[in-house]
């Protein structure tokens, strides 16, 4: 493995392979798997689990990292081709992203979508720009329109929980104050979809993900024996489910209008997940979010705190997810 | 050993335990101690001594570490219970500090007091709701009403100068710009007299330390064969001192109202350590800051460059005092 | 070795034996060489190669290290001699710069010139002021008038490329929307001497280097046989010239004075380097920067992207350059 950018580049076999190896390293331990490597990190974008379990995990396979926050310490970066830099970003990502890659063994990139033009976010063309100014191993640490770690760590907690390969996965939308990203949402369907699932997209009006994303994960769900469908019926899309993974995200109708956004989830307050939304139909159902999470707004309170909850199994799921796709890029065939 | 939080917590014995395991890590470094062992912090806070010598520590002891800043690359956290969170804050720590704690061996967290109601920083009521969420091996590297690593750090530093046990230790109020928290100075006074030294609080009207403070305090004099009392006579207070500890707080009278702290201090330019305060009475009494210091407001550039200062020996007595900590928490027996 | 401060501390042959080292590990890696070794790193300015190199380059050699960052995630530091510190700066660097210190093995600086007064910035007053409060090895990371990490590997990237030590090597000037520090500059111009090279500082009217700068390339090139003189003539300072050393600098005609500079470059938009500058006097030319630079303003894209450029070398070199550095300064004899 070269490149950790997206699961849909790899066999479902051989996402198989990376989270047995996840779970081998989780209950064995390999403290100089990685011993003298080293791992850069650039997050363009604020993290918490990314930034703290990636230098986690690569310490406890005994390597290194160093991390970039442009802006913070170091200076803002300039994306667009043929600017003239006059102006505030004193480098430019074809410089900057090629230098940080010669002093490290593998370079991971936190780049949120610009939330403007939904072409460009679903074409990655600001990340796949700085990928390809890469030539060593490479994580995709959250794109615009991905979050492969997250997605990897999550199945993983299904795993973990014994959730059928073919049971019932809802992805809910739920309320936030803004329109937040589509990588999370694309990233979860496609997993769930390679999983061989039957995956329910349960959405307000106006929320739809875009075609792209859906096909992507119909043609998933078509190699693995699963299924992909959209639906605004709560009741039904609930009825047997095994899984909820609420999410928020901004609507795709008027993708980058912030106004018409906030406009259109003003009626959606009950978007929120609380425990009278199962009910009998789905009893032992439970809830996924990848954080951070508003609470009373996304989930509430008495949901988070009980039984249901598996948010911090999924956020724990990282280091060790993370640490079999480290060990696959890096470690050397002994 | 399972939580570093309060020196109050520990026998003398153990402490002094502590203190010689400090010494001879000091003069024997054990620089496998912690492999592979994995050291997570969090500051709410700016820091540079604690910061820097605690990830100096654990990778002495060859251990790692990673650090989380919320509000730099992070984003902030909520603490209230029940908050519908819909402002600016996008995660709880109910899910922030479980996460981070996942990731390591050991957690830290420095969280200063919000500095309005002070009955609810003497009850560290946000501090103890975080440390609750951990339940790995935890320290805490300064609350709202403690800073036991400066504690230990400064006991050492005594021990080291080979000031007596019994000795007269005056823990000076000193001027400065602003309020600053009580973490310091509670945590100073119990230090010395657990220690078993004669304490004498010394401090201008409207500044005495709140009854918790000095009962906490009595008690450990009472065990320790110490006392502890207050004062604003310098002159007496002085009088046969081995140590000045200079701190700087906020007035306990007008607790959270800056105005009336502002007005209060206005009269006390001459709170400000100067080699005239010295004289015959306390010729080799020695200088103690926990710093930062503002030079030249609360002690005189000429006492920070002369021989009764100690306090760059104190801060470096915080490594090895902080890699006692660690090793009791984390090192394997054997 | 004790400090790395100035490559003009050192004999030619010295700096050439370090840069054998450097090249040595390059190609055998000492991955235990600093074993247990800490560096610590103050940067009072921003920085991306720094920052990543030096603790990737610590890592490589089995080190540690820890950053502190003045402003961010620690307060401001005071260097004002007899300060009184009522204002925003919380501790002096008199305190803060031995007490990092003394948690390392060794600790590096860096600290831009404040481009107000040339003299004292020329003078070295802030950063040998703070250098001579360390007592552990010590390294120069930027100060108002050098940059040793950078002329160090710009040199070894000479040698990679079999630029005759004897080349025609041409610093010149180019347009920046600001004025810009002197120490690459200065840096670049002494090593070039020192290496033996003909240098030609290629300027516009207003922007000569002062001549203590001058001078004391002169005094390298009169050691090394090489020679240095300025012009503003850029056909002749380009015929035959091996190396083009793109840098922009503020002027000193005008030093301090943002108006005067910013009229001053007005006229200057041609000094960008573009592929008409090389012609056929200067076919093989190569372009050297050290980033970042502002594309289309100081270097056109066409260039940056061509193969006259070596910046990513230049960049890259600096790792193995400062892991020579390190290892001089830190490893033990065996």
């Amino acid at each position: 493995m070269k490149r950790f950018v997206d699961l849909a580049d790899m066999e479902r076999d051989a996402v198989l392979d990376l989270l047995a190896l996840a779970a081998r390293l989780e209950t064995h331990p390999e403290p100089h798997a990685l011993a003298g490597k080293i791992l850069g990190m650039v997050f363009f974008n604020p993290s918490l689990r990314t930034l703290s379990s990636m230098q986690a995990g690569m310490a406890r396979l005994g390597g290194n990292s160093f991390v970039v926050t442009p802006g913070q310490g170091t200076w803002q970066l300039e994306h667009r081709l043929g600017a003239v830099m006059d102006g505030d970003r004193a480098e430019h990502v074809r410089e900057g992203i090629p230098v940080l890659a010669s002093y490290c063994d593998a370079l991971g990139i936190r780049a949120f979508a610009d939330g403007k033009d939904l072409a460009a976010d679903l074409a990655e063309t600001q990340f796949n720009a700085m990928a390809s100014l890469v030539d060593k191993p490479f994580i995709n640490l959250e794109s615009a329109i991905n979050h492969p770690c997250q997605a990897l760590a999550d199945w993983k907690t299904m795993n973990d929980l014994a959730v059928p390969t073919s049971g019932k996965f809802v992805l809910s939308w739920v309320k936030h104050p803004r329109a937040l990203p589509l990588a999370v949402p694309a990233a979860t369907l496609h997993m769930a979809a390679q999983r061989g699932m039957e995956v329910v997209v349960l959405r307000p009006d106006g929320f739809a993900l875009p075609d792209a994303i859906m096909d992507k994960a119909r043609r998933a769900a078509a190699a693995s024996g699963g299924s992909v469908r959209e639906t605004d019926n709560r009741a039904e899309a609930l009825q047997g489910a095994q899984v909820v993974y609420a999410k928020e995200w901004g609507s795709t109708r008027h993708y980058g209008d912030a106004a018409a956004d906030a406009q259109l989830r003003q009626g959606l307050g009950d978007w929120m997940v609380e425990e009278s939304w199962f009910g009998g139909a789905a009893a032992d159902c439970k809830v996924m979010h990848c954080l951070p999470v508003r609470r009373n707004v996304a989930i509430a309170d008495h949901v988070l705190d009980g039984p249901r909850s598996v948010v911090l199994r999924e956020a724990h799921n990282r280091m060790p997810a993370q640490m079999a796709v480290l060990h696959r890029l890096l470690a050397t065939s002994r």
